[in-house]
């Protein structure tokens, strides 16, 4: 199988991303294709000395320019059609590759999937989904960002699609949970209470509404909500996570005694930190388009690349879109012609 | 100054709150009315021993019934009119107290105190505030769950009452941040566009839009949002915090070595979970009626209802609703009569 990676987005430079590939290239049987500047890109390839076995599956697909992190999304893929991100689609559109990986600007990601590959068969809306780790096991949530307003439908279908995704974790029948601010059916914004009605009515194991204190609690496989509450919830647990460890350290530094404990405790404080850290779960699946795409943090490290690369894998392996095609039984809820 | 305490509100029951006036009235020289079953209450306080300096500035209002945690607000309050939190908004009507704090059902508190003393002047929508602990100092972030369907004029409202609220904390020109899915001022879903535009041209000190990932980092003093997304906001950061503790205690119980570790390290623990402690901050004010009103937790320690009467205390000798009444330049925003 073979993995187009956007070897030239994210904010730590292309090193950061080959060390990405060639780590899941060495773990796995996967052929990469980095997609950027020719020249760079392999000056930089011929700084690290890479076994014979994994060199013949890296290969280089030039791509002249760069969508930077800052730019319009929907300007920037009309006016740089040879960008890495677009060259990228390409080749899953052209059948060279399966999938792609990107740590570069994420709307722009998600415009060019959506322009070069298209939507799945009755998805009104792709998304994007996010993986949450949990006291339990991962919860998917969806979407975070691509859709910022919604109506209830999109809402159910991102039920289907996070539900197909969850097949990753060997979850078999994934509860979802309606993202909404009371336990009670009548609860919430006027959006929350037309699309309760129609994921109640639907084939999904519904388990009802969800309050923001259950995300972390492990007890719902996928959690549904619109794009604009989901990045909220995204960052906002993001920012918290950080800014915790960084006043608990702060604390510790303050005290002789606390920093010996720190020290005796810290294999500790590190399986707590892969535990909740993000990077472990890879990128951000897009869901809902004809091909598979993954949307990393810009900061990702080359161990969040790898994962993510390896999490494209497991995506085709489970024929994913197969999944969210024969599920999205569109007559099941009622879908009108104003999708 | 004479506050009165729903003593029937609550998980844990009137001890717990009993206890919490009482640290109050030791703290300072409130008089606090205790609000609920004549008997039961005093059968509390007799048990109790309390220096009579203490014990003379609290008193018993009796109150037949109660509100229970999950009976529909607005059904409630028409059919309890003589429960504790009715009878407890009685007394700030009738002159006999300044403020009322409530543990209990939170809607039926928001509920009875809009019922029994109405919306400040100008005022669109009355609002829950909440306090969040930041890298630098708290935070005040509105609305967060009194409004879930808001217009425009109800953020920018927001803005100005959290603004005066923020005098709490002797900020002097509150930075208000508009929550939302991206900095720039395109960003975010309709209703946060069109109140960007209104925060820009009011007279509040508008810095912008701010994402999820900001909230805790203390560089805006004021956040507003409407209150779905700001339920959300403030129940999963409860939840990821108390997770998060509870992940990292897991991890620490595996070894001995991390044990002895963890009880150096505990007085900088303890700290820490100071800092992030919300009883710490009181309860959450609601803004924009006539009169005070603080709304706990239900889990509430007798800390976090102390804090409470003591922030309800503070908010009267701030002339809280003054400001608020002032600084609402209604024709400012072009409020319509559509409020």
């Amino acid at each position: 199988m073979q993995i187009a990676l956007d070897a030239m987005g994210g904010d730590h430079g292309p090193q950061e991303l080959i060390a990405g590939a060639l780590l899941a290239a060495d773990e796995t049987d996967l052929a990469i294709c980095l997609v950027g500047n020719e020249t760079l890109l392999k000056k930089h390839l011929e700084t690290i000395s890479v076994k014979q076995s994994i060199a013949s599956r890296i290969k280089v697909i030039h791509a002249p320019s760069v969508i930077g992190m800052d730019e319009n999304p929907v300007d920037a893929i009309r006016k740089k059609k040879d960008s890495s991100i677009m060259v990228a689609f390409d080749l899953v559109k052209g059948g060279d590759a399966s999938a792609v990986v990107s740590a570069g600007n994420s709307g722009a990601t998600l415009a060019a999937a959506i322009r070069k590959l298209g939507r799945l068969k009755n998805v009104a809306r792709p998304g994007l989904a996010s993986i949450f780790p949990t006291l339990k096991g991962p919860v998917v949530i969806m979407d975070v960002g691509a859709n910022v307003e919604c109506r209830p439908v999109h809402l159910y279908q991102f039920g289907v699609m996070a539900s197909g995704f969850s097949r990753l974790y060997k979850v078999d029948m994934p509860r979802v949970g309606l993202l909404t601010i009371g336990e009670e059916s009548g609860k919430g914004n006027n959006l929350v209470k037309e699309a309760y009605a129609l994921l109640k009515k639907s084939s999904l194991n519904f388990i009802g509404n969800i309050e923001g204190r259950d995300v972390f609690q492990g007890d719902v496989d996928v959690i549904v909500c619109d794009g604009f509450v989901g990045n909220i919830c995204l960052k906002i647990s993001e920012g918290l996570a950080e800014v915790a460890m960084r006043m608990l350290r702060d604390e510790i530094g303050k005290s002789t005694m606390a920093k010996i404990g720190y020290l005796l405790a810290r294999p500790a404080f590190m399986k707590f930190r892969r535990r909740v850290d993000y990077a472990e779960y890879g990128g951000a699946p897009l869901l809902g388009i004809k091909g598979t795409g993954i949307i990393c943090h810009g900061k990702s490290s080359a161990f969040a690349i790898k994962n993510a690369l390896l999490e494209a894998m497991e995506m085709e392996k489970i024929n994913i879109n197969e999944v969210i095609t024969r599920d999205l039984l569109v007559e099941d809820v009622g879908l009108g012609g104003g999708v």
